[in-house]
């Protein structure tokens, strides 16, 4: 478009005006209608409104949260236990500590150590009409290795566990290619992941069980391209490991096209990955402390770790911003509420949930906590958030939704909780997560495709408001 | 995050039952929640609800949206009179007859043909610290070429025109650097860009006014990178014509900074571009007969020509395919309306807004327009629709916010016009125009960034899906 600008559309008014009578009494009816009325009736000062004005201009003229952003995604990816995780967690600390937090602290967790090694690589070696192709894979987090010279076995394309038993002895001494694309159909993106999501977290288990010697899992994403998406697998005691890594899904859709046409695909599986022992590592937190009941605690959380894919821009950088830049926002606009607002960048979100278990391991004599607002679904533009909690704590958190309406963020509803925030909810303690435009969030996800360019700084900027927002109003007003 | 599946949230809500009470009192008070009450009547078959998520599923399954922006951008950018221009016309066309849509046809109308030609470029060419520099510019829409050789002159810098004009003879000979920037902390970036886009359609004569020889304009975007961004600028018969080019935000910073510390910046701009004779093209039309009212036309518009940069991906490939996609969805599912949709690709909205007059030129006999729907925001997720028009035609629109809620496109409210809705709107049809998540569309907005790259499909297939729907609803129940 070649948008108008105030003045055009002032021309434009007016020039309707006099040529058409349309404008005029479309004019006139508008000012007595009950939608404008209720337009006009939202522009007069209702609690908290001016408040969410100031904290968004401000934070959408300052800049800041991309700026950390930048910062902390320069020091690469976060995967618990790396060199790059202990950097964020003293850049978290003294970031903090430079914007004058109060109580900035480590809360001390012990983490897994595991580590991609220098090889992942994966070749169709078999194929007579192709040559040695390579496709693009990576090993899943959590995976064990291959043999030094790989794992050549011929592939087996399935698109579900059920398919996978049904092979029955066809399955031994196979790689296993679980194909099931995320559903394109389903709205939210995070449905689509559900539908696709056990073949990643299972596949190596279901493949072992049925005497298979490798699980390739086509990549949880709906984007056709050339980069493996990474995240967490698991193991079971009663079944051999075997050895899981994602596919690209152009890697996929080639392999799938490939067994289609050939008798027999052999693929060669290369994987150098490893654990290690447990490390120290920490939570990260500060706080803008209450000034009427400062045990009483609003905690606005991400999580400070990554997949090592990429930087973890989206998943959880952005997060981490919206968490710093929120309290950020509130001091500079000279915003102490009553009860304290905490925010706790967690440690190993991924692949284990340390950092939160640590934080609800115990008790804090005298604290209470609020709420828990939490962000771990991007750096996008916000659209509302979600609240897991008693119905009575969702109509009262909807009650605030008009404070959002000018940036767009007031859809308030109830949701699923997920990783950090579980053992919170379990302590009983409402649950909101930030809910953002969502469509891209795949499409970066655990992958090299995860870079802050992908990140634009308004919307960056917006969910860090929108954060800002709620969580002052809830530690003035409670919940 | 690492989304838990399905699976997961199950688990977790069992293990919370078990481990908790908590979560077992939340679940009986969800029952009765008049919240959730209503989420359950939402859930209820209210019109059109089912048709909406059969519209949005087959969309979001298909990607047909996505490979149509394919084979438009691929033909490159379709600035009017151009050869791509025409070949878009003809692509237009054919997919529509493809696609089986009915009255296909060209509706001629003439267009300007403006070159930007192979020469645009500018050094700062006596700073003594930092010798010869190129900074990034590109010609304004429209402008005229300067010498062969180019202009050399000192560099003014100004923030506005009453700036400009209280230089007085300070101005005269210079080249006029006119740098506000687009305003970060309106939240609607639209509102950014009416903030600052007066220098780029009016630099170039407030800059004669004052005896200066050419207009530099820092760039229409928020994005800091070294692209610059092209446009509309325009000429009046009273003042001489002198050469405007947009310069990115790097080099205008750059250029900024560099006044701050030297006596003098000089600048040699060349430009190459010049304007040709008229040129035929057409506005390229198709249809879905109406069953019982096929003389009343709910309109589906965007414009087909882009500017000349990048290839117009988002402005307007994006709209184009909205509006053939959202027909050919509605073929698909066999759902043909009482009334008559018409998808219109105009012509020469950029620069000219030919294409827009000439189809309200003359009325055609018994036809009467009942909306105009248009896509001129780019292929982002859907928001909702601003609709210019009497205050009952905007509360009968907004009753059907409710089919628009589950693809979060339910934010329905009175807005402007603009482009080539405006000749519509004279005629007295009410205007409605597709909303988006609108925060990055500057960032590509006329210029090199503006590449299909930056279009995710599913968020251009949601955009598509939402104005099916909201054509069919108003093709079927009138407004």
């Amino acid at each position: 478009m070649s948008r108008g600008e105030a003045q055009l559309s002032k021309e434009i008014q007016m020039s309707a005006r006099s040529h058409s009578p349309f404008l005029s009494i479309l004019l006139l009816w508008a000012t007595t209608s009950p939608l404008l009325a209720q337009l006009t009736e939202t522009r007069e000062a209702r609690p908290y409104q001016e408040i969410a004005r100031q904290i968004v201009t401000t934070g959408l003229a300052s800049g800041i949260a991309y700026e950390m952003l930048h910062e902390l995604t320069a020091i690469g990816p976060r995967l618990s236990g790396s060199a790059e995780a202990a950097k964020a967690v003293n850049w978290a600390k003294k970031k903090m500590e430079v914007l004058g937090f109060e109580n900035v602290r480590f809360q001390p967790v012990m983490v897994p150590h595991w580590v991609r090694g220098p090889v992942e690589e994966a070749y169709v070696v078999n194929s007579p009409s192709k040559g040695h192709v390579r496709v693009g894979v990576c090993a899943l987090g959590g995976s064990i290795a291959t043999p030094e010279d790989g794992i050549t076995a011929e592939v087996v394309e399935v698109r579900s566990f059920e398919e996978l038993r049904d092979l029955g002895e066809k399955a031994r001494g196979k790689i296993i290619f679980f194909n099931r694309p995320m559903d394109p159909s389903k709205i939210r993106p995070g449905d689509a992941y559900d539908s696709a999501v056990n073949q990643r977290k299972r596949g190596a288990i279901e493949a072992a069980k049925v005497g298979a010697v490798a699980a390739l899992v086509r990549s949880m994403t709906m984007r056709l391209d050339d980069v493996p998406h990474t995240g967490a697998m698991s193991y079971v005691d009663t079944v051999p490991k075997v050895p899981a890594a994602a596919i690209s899904t152009i890697g996929a859709d080639f392999l799938s096209g490939l067994l289609k046409k050939e008798e027999a695909v052999t693929v060669l599986l290369r994987l150098s990955c490893y654990t290690l022992p447990d490390v120290p590592s920490a939570n990260v937190i500060g706080e803008l402390i209450g000034t009427e009941k400062p045990n009483e605690i609003v905690l606005i959380g991400a999580h400070l770790d990554s997949w090592d894919k990429g930087t973890g821009a989206h998943d959880d950088g952005a997060g981490c911003v919206h968490a710093i830049e929120a309290i950020r926002l509130l001091k500079e606009l000279g915003l102490r509420p009553k009860r304290t607002i905490r925010a706790v960048l967690f440690m190993n979100e991924e692949n284990g949930k340390r950092g939160a278990r640590r934080y609800t391991a115990r008790d804090r004599p005298g604290e209470k906590h609020v709420a828990a607002i939490y962000s771990d679904a991007g750096g996008f533009s916000p659209r509302g958030f979600a609240v897991a909690a008693d119905s009575v704590t969702i109509t009262n958190t909807g009650r605030w939704a008009y404070v959002f309406e000018p940036i767009g963020a007031d859809r308030i509803t109830r949701g699923d909780v997920w990783g950090d925030l579980i053992p919170l909810v379990d302590k009983g303690v409402p649950a909101i997560v930030l809910r953002v435009d969502e469509q891209r969030y795949f499409d970066y996800h655990h992958s090299d495709n995860d870079t802050i360019d992908k990140v634009n700084q308004r919307e960056l900027e917006l969910g860090a408001a929108a954060m800002a927002i709620l969580a002052f109003v809830l530690a003035e007003e409670g919940l």
